[in-house]
């Protein structure tokens, strides 16, 4: 290193709010400062930005933890409308929170103070500072046996599965109605793990229904498989972030942008919160690849970096 | 509150150590001192203790994270061989990992401050600060491919694919292997996320084999039916963590008994940090349990703990 | 607890980006919202407006970590400007930090994935992403000199100290600078701990310079003694945040407004990652206060709290 | 790197527990897995065990955090007591706990689940789990005001201060009293952050007690000066870790072992949660120095190590 590198690099200028700013000028001055958390939610503002204009792009969206609860549920649906993601790999809990809310039922703004016996007594389930009736079990069993028994009888994948779901769900604000009318495919290898798969579970007690554990994963491949350039977006880790990282092992082309907002850190080891450069050792991203590990709440993260980027592409039309 | 209440409450005890103490002397001192990180190891012991040792108790241990690669292997077989637990949920790359080990390779002592493009090169995958050479994937391939030709071509669940898998792994420490030799329930509703889970996607291109997607959910909840006590160890979150809770929901009966050994954090709402007193409004951890949340890597605190059960369980056996 | 509680409270409303939100409109979205980490930058800004605008309420400031090369330097200037806060308590790095800008040099935006010593060998201080040429360190020196010596004899208390030292910051921009032209409290119980102390032990080498360690107590303790109504708002932890705690621990208003910034969580025991209710029990925290723990990187929060604030109170001036 | 490196490399051996092992047994085993955190336990072992033996090392002790009311008192003494540590630095809240139990008062086992209002009605006071009744200031306000009248009335620094302080606590086994007693340098500089600092002010109301800020500086910096090979554990943050930092930073040699152990993360840019690799840019670090971050709640991995070493040090003493 030359002994002056350092001014060849950016200055760390000083964040300037004014009192109108938008959230794009805020992100704005947020990359002028470039470091830190901070800096990190520009970064992943202006990934986001090239990989959706970024036209040969397939953008994967990984989501886990409790998105729908926690106020993120319209961000997502956004996303998908506007075409910002083509592939959504997510948790089943997500799914049966979209779905109850489909459904009519709500989530309140509860506290994490409180006695979760008392919680009990009168049937609130609690997720942490968000509270849901247990009665929407009841709404959940009569949607699903419904909606079940007008599914094919032949051997589903998880995603066909997910579709013919969708495709009843009597709301239109609902992730699960958007992916079946769009035709987006949607994974959740660990639907069994959800409401919706203890509803399927129930219904299979007197009915036949055939949804394959492995069928999901041919969809999934021959899509990094053929496209050009890959995208990911991953909320949270768990099973969505592998799932997509292990299509990509294998995929000629691995990722060329990735972002990642968790809370969760490395040094336990567990794929969740591994960094995302660890995925170049495995094929998984790509070594030139453009990439940021936002270290976050992702319900603070997420509205910003989506009104943002709202914002940019706005520009972009109108400036095409 | 009487303003002398704190009288009445155990001093914080000095940890004292000595220079051949065992674990379990230690974990005892820490039992005396009784808060914070030190506190919850004694209380984990203790609840531990307690529920290996109630005969009408069934153990469901939920392991996520990368326990293999990060050494904890034998500890996990331990338990499973010394019947401390009694039905294990776990994520796919634990049971990959297993079975990579199993066929004769290693993970490596590696480090997190090297670059992954190197790595990539030489074809070296990382794991945090541990290696593991990709031609495992060989290896891997191999085995799978002739395990499955032997497979029975009628529908399985997953458990009944991973007891066939066990049986054919050619290595005695195995948690595959032991938990097929003794037919231990072991589940793992996102196998398809896993390498495990490629090797059977690769089959199946040319070949038929059928897993269903639910059917384990049948076994799994006529366990937590039909025993009369229930106790829970949660290693990580994910969906181990989360598939054991949903099973304990609608039982009878809500866990007795409930550790959880995480470095994730409730403030984000996910249901891996979730501390485990939110089960009780949900009814799956009972109102009277004895639970203890230890925040700690958990290749830190469950050496420890393993250690210091052996000898309490021992004493107990000789006391006998 | 009645049973149809939950119905009493809030729903959670799914947030809505817009795209050219401004920032206190997607605060106002987190707001309906209401939960989880979204819920608390609402919740804080909430709070935030109400101690401003109440005239009667002493705001105080702890401030810790590295915030002027993380890019946070200019909105404490305004705030401090502003007269959103009344009194700051923080670290000798964040006054070190701000020297060294107001003396013209500059941190740079490097990365954390570098070779520290190939920085040292080009003399580069890194503060994780951040840099600092080492050289910093010979104007410090000069300016210090020079400074120092036009000091008073007697001796002095730290407050007294940097004001001093302020009034001779050739740069306005400075928190130091507007301190010392404001006559704003400013209270750093560990200024030897830092560069700027580093320079007095130098200076002291040769020169007569008379700081007491504990005389700002008096000065401190007075204040929060004779406020009417106490707000705190802690970013980072440290003792910043215990210094402004038990001030507020022995005076006759515990603090009635209260917001802490931190990515530091409560079970170690440590103070910095403490919930602000513990300090109920100690007199810190009144039992009525408002207060939120956001656990956030404050590089993130603070720039969303500081530019929502300054558009609500524009219209409340514009109401007037 | 050659493609077969990571054959040179030390596989991953899973640990093995056993029922009476000891806790250095235990250590030894997580030295062969080597990996994540239990890995960083055996490195933490290895190089405790290394500075404490190499008898040219100066090793610098760093404590922040709850350690009195967190059970760490006794491990702390008895590696002052042992000759482990040469140097410490503090927080001013460990010696007012320290005081407190030397004083007769007791910390003791409560728990946060509770309502801290209902504490303050009973005056005790929480942190985190431990209970501390609101009294003991009675008691330290008696003991400080007899001690301070009989301290020397011309200037002192502030670990003259507490060497003259430790040499009237009335109890053995203290921190305080065993600096006094063996002459240990003590470091406290935010000593005014603390209850024993309010004693100090209270007293100065009426009296006089004349303490510098920045005279402790000098001893500080002629230790680090002299002493031929420098050590450090850092247990938490926060001062302590950054004033032996900045005091190795100028020193001839920088340190040659380090130890942290902490919870705090790197991300957000503060000094706490900085990896210690970061003070080789500064000059704080040797870049050929031993050195291990431990990301542990220290009231766990501190009890261990402290078992492991002594059980080591006999073995080393037999030997000989």
């Amino acid at each position: 290193m030359h002994k002056d590198m350092h001014k060849h690099l950016d200055k760390v200028h000083q964040i300037k709010t004014e009192k109108n700013m938008t959230c794009n000028e805020l992100v704005n001055q947020m990359d002028k400062s470039g470091v830190m958390g901070a800096g990190t939610i520009a970064k992943a503002a202006d990934i986001m930005e090239h990989m959706i204009k970024d036209r040969k792009c397939t953008v994967f969206l990984g989501l886990a933890g409790a998105m729908v609860p926690g106020g993120q549920k319209q961000i997502i649906i956004d996303m998908l409308k506007d075409g910002w993601v083509d592939v959504i790999v997510t948790t089943g809990a997500n799914l049966t929170h979209d779905l109850v809310e489909a459904l009519g039922y709500h989530h309140y703004q509860g506290t994490h103070m409180i006695s979760d016996e008392e919680l009990n007594k009168i049937r609130v389930d609690r997720i942490y500072d968000a509270f849901m009736p247990d009665k929407v079990y009841e709404g959940l069993e009569k949607f699903c046996k419904k909606t079940f028994a007008l599914m094919p009888k032949e051997k589903m994948n998880i995603k066909e599965f997910l579709w013919h779901l969708g495709k009843e769900v009597p709301y239109e604000n609902s992730i699960l109605k958007i992916c079946a009318d769009k035709k987006i495919p949607i994974f959740c290898p660990a639907l069994s793990d959800s409401g919706i798969g203890l509803q399927v579970w129930s219904y299979m007690q007197e009915n036949k229904i055939d949804v394959s554990a492995f069928d999901d994963l041919k969809d999934m491949i021959d899509i990094t498989w053929t496209s050009e350039t890959n995208g990911v977006l991953y909320i949270g880790g768990g099973v969505p972030k592998n799932y997509i990282q292990q299509a990509l092992q294998f995929a000629p082309t691995a990722a060329s942008y990735a972002i990642q907002i968790t809370t969760d850190t490395p040094e336990s080891g567990g794929s969740s919160g591994a960094e995302l450069r660890e995925g170049i050792s495995w094929g998984k991203l790509d070594k030139k690849a453009k990439y940021v590990n936002v270290t976050c709440d992702a319900t603070i993260a997420l509205p910003l970096l989506s009104a943002a980027i709202k914002e940019r592409l706005e520009k972009y039309k109108n400036q095409k």
